[in-house]
């Protein structure tokens, strides 16, 4: 399998939602397999709130001979998201303006402006049409926007436990973790560790978003009913923070949860549904059943206002985790969408 | 209505479940109404997480004249759990081997412990039985402790929202909580204030365990799609928080949050369903529809195992904190389980 690194450089100013502005910005983006002469094998994937743009690093199982993504038939390509720390312009980046790195003066990003970068990269690699964009979560939400704005680009669309606005409870939910960041002073400071400790417990807190009841019961109970402390659950929720705290920063922690906060394709728009009527791709939305955080009434949302949508909800313990365990399931949900009329002559 | 405070002391050390020894501690209880000559209308009510004696400050409508616990028939008393903030020996009072509050060196406390200290309450007050047993959350996991330990004694038990072991789910939500209170630096200090801003967010936390994303939605949407910062959940999230923080302390906060992780009835017993087996109360158990922290399969685990069991399950929007709203419903369930023969002859 060819893996290849990449990075797209923009040199030109670039405005923000907001009205602030970007002095340019780069752009890391990994890619899979090689395109064809007709450039229809492209599957662009939209990565999540810890993510990269290495997806055989957090999704490899997708992207394996056996699947329908088969990287010897198709190229695909994820890029890590402004504000990210994989590569591509965030906050621990320098600054041209100052020489510095941004730190707390990195501008907030919406998941339109993520989806404007992501469009000047397409447009760089002279890819007009792409026949599938794919993602979960936060990386749902994005190509729900892309789909939105560039109707006329996908042909298939892969929406995966994701929403059309982000609710009053995964705010609350991102705020608790907001929280918990600001209780670690070191918060304040303009330094590459600044707020570790808290997000620590941010990511503790966000595990519970991502999990379920069952799940933890499955994975986390005790052997034994004699124990008093030092519960398997309890080691469990610090490991995750120590974990993230070696690979991730507080500044893309914060800047991404208020992006998935202000999550709206309602916004400047007649209406959500408004929004999802426009988009024109073939879709295929999967809900996940014990996923508290975007629970599966935000995706019969989706598949009742898109026009061509499909929703098939997957069994799991796993909560919204699932869209990272439940690999067998998706392989055979998507080789469905891609094949509806082979499976009923076969089946 | 007669309300009436007062303290208990004992002044014996109290040997703890870990084996350490409080030098003597004291109880503030809440008592309304009277007791009768036969003492049999004696209704005893264990608080949950942050509650205090006074039950007419947060279980108000439950104990009125149209009330199954009409305080002109029933004595009700309400007792501060050792640990806590509200007139009990807990983290902040004096040490009096020291002359010094206790702050970190105050030790761990099991729900056990809580039911002995109570227990000696109650041999001290004269009271051979005890009518009815009610408690919600942290207070039904005591009622069941205590049941199981002196279950001569009780002749109703009403368990809401609780457990007969705490979850690895519901032990995971803790910890997270654990986590922001030692992100904030001032939690290594000894001063009653310390801890605070962690305390914070892990009231964010904790209010993300006590709700559900539909009640969420109902109170906390937005009016517009144009908003893009300063959510309304966003906000209700830091109002609890510095809410608690004018009432609380994050020492009880900590230690009654690792008391309800250390509940399992089964503890130096054969199996937790044998210790249910052991009930002698005719019990009702109340689930709530929509709890993610103490989830109705908690419940129908206690009622498949306690022997007279009545398992009633509420719909609420409002998940676990449905048992501080939900009061209209609750007198209902709570007369008909009193008067099963009447209301089969009027309905």
């Amino acid at each position: 399998m060819q893996k290849t690194d990449h990075t797209f450089h923009y040199h030109q100013p670039f405005e923000l939602e907001s009205g602030k502005t970007l002095p340019g910005f780069q752009l890391r983006y990994t890619t899979l397999g090689r395109l064809n002469a007709s450039r229809s094998n492209i599957v662009w994937v939209c990565h999540a709130l810890t993510g990269s743009s290495d997806v055989t690093s957090w999704w490899s199982t997708l992207f394996t001979e056996d699947s329908p993504f088969n990287p010897n038939d198709h190229f695909i390509i994820c890029v890590n998201m402004p504000g990210g720390c994989y590569g591509s312009t965030g906050p621990l980046s320098i600054n041209p303006e100052t020489g510095k790195p941004y730190f707390h003066s990195f501008p907030a990003l919406t998941n339109r402006d993520i989806v404007r970068a992501f469009d000047l990269l397409r447009e760089h690699l002279g890819f007009e049409k792409v026949n599938t964009l794919i993602g979960a979560s936060l990386g749902g939400q994005q190509l729900l926007e892309w789909a939105v704005s560039k109707p006329e680009v996908f042909g298939h669309i892969i929406a995966i436990a994701t929403n059309a606005f982000h609710s009053p409870w995964g705010i609350a939910f991102n705020e608790a973790q907001r929280l918990a960041i600001e209780a670690d002073p070191t918060w304040k400071e303009n330094d590459e560790r600044a707020g570790l400790n808290g997000m620590k417990a941010a990511r503790a807190i966000g595990m519970l978003s991502y999990r379920h009841y069952t799940g933890f019961a499955q994975s986390q109970s005790e052997r034994s009913t004699e124990v008093t402390e030092d519960f398997r659950a309890a080691t469990y929720q610090r490991y995750q923070g120590e974990k993230l705290a070696k690979r991730f920063n507080a500044y893309t922690y914060w800047l991404l949860s208020k992006m998935m906060d202000s999550h709206n394709l309602g916004r400047g728009k007649e209406s959500v549904e408004e929004a999802l009527r426009s988009i024109r791709a073939k879709v295929l939305v999967i809900s996940i059943d014990t996923d508290i955080l975007f629970p599966p009434e935000e995706q019969q949302f989706l598949a009742k206002h898109i026009p061509d949508a499909t929703l098939k909800t997957l069994s799991s313990a796993y909560g919204h985790d699932g869209f990272l365990v439940e690999f067998e399931t998706f392989k055979k949900i998507i080789k469905e969408f891609y094949q509806p009329t082979l499976r009923n002559v076969l089946v």
